[in-house]
């Protein structure tokens, strides 16, 4: 046992009771990692396994950071203070929230002996507009909301620690994350806003006729790549992690459909304008990181969004 | 007189008392504008024109900045806390003095009738290692120290504030000024620092054999420029501005050496091993100012270098 616990590789996964950081934890399990999650709450917000390691803190903080890091090999990065839509209403906040403990962190952490480090940016927004579809990872990197670019402000620090201070870094590009576990109504994942809204009978808005297309990828598909990239991914590497198929939200509904039916329920619609801030199509190719690490898609959409219903069917606390 | 006052349009200048400021108000003053200043000194750091209004104030406070800009018709902002090299030392400042400010100006900046607002990026720092010579504007932004990471979340903040509330700025990425009264040994500006290296018998330090290869422009022809973006280039635009001309640290050394002759003087050099943050090169090509609003250079080097060698030997305090 003493042996054991000494060859196996510690990962530390700051934010892993979040909604991707909760499927990165069993992927690395099945990997045989030894995990240590490190989030903001006292308590876990998301049920985690037996074997791992719990410690709760300010992740902004250097010397509480410096002090879980001694002895870690690997760390993967989910932790985020805001989300797209929300940093609309307050960027300031966007900024000092997310921007100074990153860099805490990443200078903290180019001072370990780090065998890897992977830091979570979005696929869904550090494009903006895209000029083709789907998207590979030189296209350019013009977002259109705060969010987004803090992401893209995160990238850049991670390179620079790259390339000024040998930190083994890699950046990673998810699509939009849908599956069991995510939430409601918290200003993004469309597939969940949809399938609460239909189980509790509320209307759900569209903006644009057919809504945004994007591209959504089950949150195991993007756990699994996200471990790839830790892997096998080259430091100074970035990686997109989509489905490489774009989805308007009529489309979504329309896979809902048969599903609500067949529990009796019905969809409710309402239509808004377009909003300035939404960039039509987003749609990624990763086929980087499949080359680099072998990683392929598993869950198809049309299995993922029957496991999610169902979950969402089985699990609604009304 | 009355009336000759309401047509003249007002320019507001945030950060001009500094190097660049200082032309930029004098170029405007040429262009017929009222002139606002606004610095964070309670007396002005470099002397301004009589006809020109000084305020000093907080930048970073929204009441303050939304007193001043009522009745404001364009807006440049040279105003920014850090420079390349001292960023390194906290790159945490570097967000915090930079981001938060900027934002809260863009904010208050989108709820005027504005004509125009120019931001002042970086030529030299934006890009990152060059991948062709001379950059363009379309050329990939990797930058390598935490200043050109957040001059470049200020470009990215600008494009969205353009996107969702039709602001109308432009951005330009100036190459490296030089010029009577710029400060030396500030961490920025090789030629004010050999200049008055020389000047003091004091020893230079090269970094490589050679040095960096940079882009010098004149700091007149760089104010001319950034008027001639805030007068003809359309809102949404990026432009550089620079010679289009490499010179590495010995070619300014080699212009510098007859001057410094001439006077009896010698220059004293130490070299010591290049730096991993120092790009190789950078040569900016200003095309595109060019076409869209007639700009080009007018001062060549090899007069500017004379002007400025002058300058600073009839101005050391020594």
């Amino acid at each position: 046992m003493e042996i054991e616990s000494h060859t196996m590789k510690c990962c530390c996964v700051i934010g892993g009771t979040g909604f991707i950081g909760s499927f990165v934890v069993r992927a690395l399990l099945r990997k045989g990692r030894h995990v240590i999650v490190v989030a903001r709450n006292e308590v876990p917000t998301r049920s985690l396994p037996d074997n791992v390691e719990y410690v709760p803190g300010d992740f902004g903080d250097k010397y509480f950071i410096r002090g879980i890091l001694r002895g870690v090999d690997e760390i993967i990065d989910l932790a985020y203070a805001t989300v797209p839509k929300t940093s609309y209403d307050n960027p300031i906040q966007d900024i000092l929230e997310n921007l100074p403990p990153l860099v805490n962190m990443l200078d903290v952490a180019s001072a370990l002996n780090l065998e890897k480090i992977v830091l979570i940016s979005s696929g869904g927004v550090i494009y903006g507009h895209s000029l083709n579809t789907p998207i590979n990872e030189e296209h350019p990197t013009n977002p259109i909301s705060p969010y987004g670019i803090t992401k893209l402000a995160v990238e850049k620090y991670a390179r620079m620690f790259h390339l000024t201070h040998d930190l083994p870094v890699v950046c990673v590009r998810p699509g939009n994350a849908y599956g069991e576990t995510q939430k409601p109504f918290i200003g993004q994942g469309f597939i969940a806003a949809a399938i609460a809204s239909i189980l509790c009978g509320l209307e759900l808005t569209l903006y644009g006729e057919s809504g945004t297309v994007r591209d959504y990828i089950h949150v195991e598909d993007i756990a699994e790549g996200i471990v790839a990239a830790l892997l096998k991914g080259p430091p100074g590497s970035i990686y997109n992690i989509g489905s490489g198929e774009g989805r308007n939200n009529r489309d979504i509904l329309d896979a809902l459909q048969p599903l609500a039916q067949a529990e009796g329920l019905e969809v409710k619609l309402k239509t808004l304008p377009l909003r300035k801030f939404d960039v039509p199509v987003n749609v990624l190719d990763s086929s980087r990181l499949s080359w680099d690490t072998g990683w392929t898609m598993r869950i198809p959409f049309e299995d993922g969004i029957i496991r999610t219903w169902n979950w969402y069917r089985d699990n609604r606390s009304v």
